[in-house]
């Protein structure tokens, strides 16, 4: 039988607006607050619940579907065969935390690979941007147009101090060319909130060094259906089953980036 | 006759409002768009517009006070004698054009080069922070807690990447430590967004090398009756007749980066 994803993509839509709802009703309760691995790597627990809720309705509703997501140890997915939900429940939750706001919920859905549906739920803003695979991206109803080009002069590129700074990914100094030639920088501490404005033309570019899948699965989606462009830094294909250096793009900033300012960056294999 | 601080409080938030729904008109109309000086200094019509109708205002109203503002000449001011206006009609031009958010409209009103009342009007969230002098600081009807300590460790601060890249005003070197030693950065790209960030708690510190009066009027003032330090990133006290760094921070986390880290700056003097 044929997947239904006009019903996948209404079920997905609904599941991320509760999960919105029930977010924005926690800013009014105290949240507990307990660190990851290292001290920048925040989980709360409404992480946790937002988490939990994605993978009771998934596995209830169409549970022949594969799940990878930040916060519990799942399927370990050696492979991308069948239908995989790729999700982060709250992408930047140390804005979440501080904040308030510059946060959001991801969802990629991809089958064998490709990838199908995106959301990214700016929960406080109440938008919801939508990539459908060959049917183009939206921000709630409104339908986004085509990204433009733009040269490396005239652009806004989110990019964070940090790899412009001595670091253990990348020589600052790649960068460092990158930030002085650029119209202006920005960083908003959330990878799937600057995805969105690159499909906004908010920014028109943003670079992260270490992104997991769950960080850009979604982005990745709508912002190819409007013409963007996404590999990692050195311009090799991205891998959902890794985590990598990112740069997302306008088409033509992609590839000036990529020919003239990152050419002596190697991605670190580990 | 004493100043009625009472009455001026209370035209300005409504000027300030009022001004705030006129730039949210334009949103639906198309922006012209000059550039300044650099190419990275853009100036819409409607700074322009908004400029006029504060000086309008001012002027019918308060005939004897005095306006400094970023987007024309108006009076000369080598001094800061009597009641001075200094305002930013839309701090953060480049997002108000590429974003439609991130940006405010800032007013500080000082009286012999004492801070009496800070606007800073987030349009697009309709938050407006007002510190008053000895009257604390609110969001909208909200009052603001004062703002607690915070360690370098766990700090969020927002900077620039242009600051901890070649640049003509610090060496690199000096921030860059500072960069790897907080829980994270951040940029926005608007003074008075970030200093309104610094008052709510969002940051725990920002960080510029190149602010006018006009970027930090307001905030500073908001950011004091919260216990916050503002000065220059020497550690010199700010002053409103000169550009300047500005470092405006916890008052703990303040100590710590000017005792720990900017020990080796020096401000340039023009």
């Amino acid at each position: 039988m044929a997947l239904k994803w006009n019903e996948i993509e209404s079920y997905a839509k609904d599941w991320v607006k509760e999960a919105g709802e029930s977010i924005k009703a926690s800013f009014q309760k105290k949240l507990t607050v307990q660190t990851k691995s290292n001290e920048n790597d925040l989980v709360t627990n409404m992480d946790k619940e937002t988490e939990q809720f994605f993978i009771g309705k998934i596995r209830n509703t169409f549970p022949e579907h594969r799940i990878m997501g930040e916060e519990e140890e799942h399927d370990q997915l050696t492979d991308l065969k069948g239908v995989i939900w790729i999700i982060d429940p709250i992408d930047g939750t140390m804005n979440f935390i501080h904040q308030q706001r510059n946060f959001a919920i991801s969802i990629g859905i991809y089958e064998n690979g490709i990838g199908k549906i995106g959301l990214i739920y700016d929960v406080v803003h109440d938008e919801l941007y939508c990539g459908i695979k060959g049917r183009g991206a939206y921000v709630n109803e409104t339908k986004l147009p085509k990204l433009n080009g733009v040269a490396v002069k005239k652009a806004i590129v989110g990019v964070n101090a940090t790899w412009v700074t001595e670091n253990d990914k990348i020589d600052p100094a790649i960068l460092g060319r990158l930030v002085k030639d650029v119209r202006g920088t920005r960083s908003y501490g959330s990878a799937a909130i600057e995805m969105a404005y690159v499909a906004t033309g908010r920014v028109d570019a943003y670079i992260s060094l270490r992104l997991a899948p769950w960080d850009y699965a979604a982005g990745a989606i709508i912002v190819e259906e409007l013409g963007g462009v996404i590999t990692k830094l050195t311009g090799a294909p991205i891998n959902l089953l890794e985590k990598s250096s990112i740069l997302v793009a306008k088409p033509d900033l992609h590839k000036e980036i990529i020919d003239h300012y990152v050419t002596n960056f190697k991605e670190q294999t580990k």
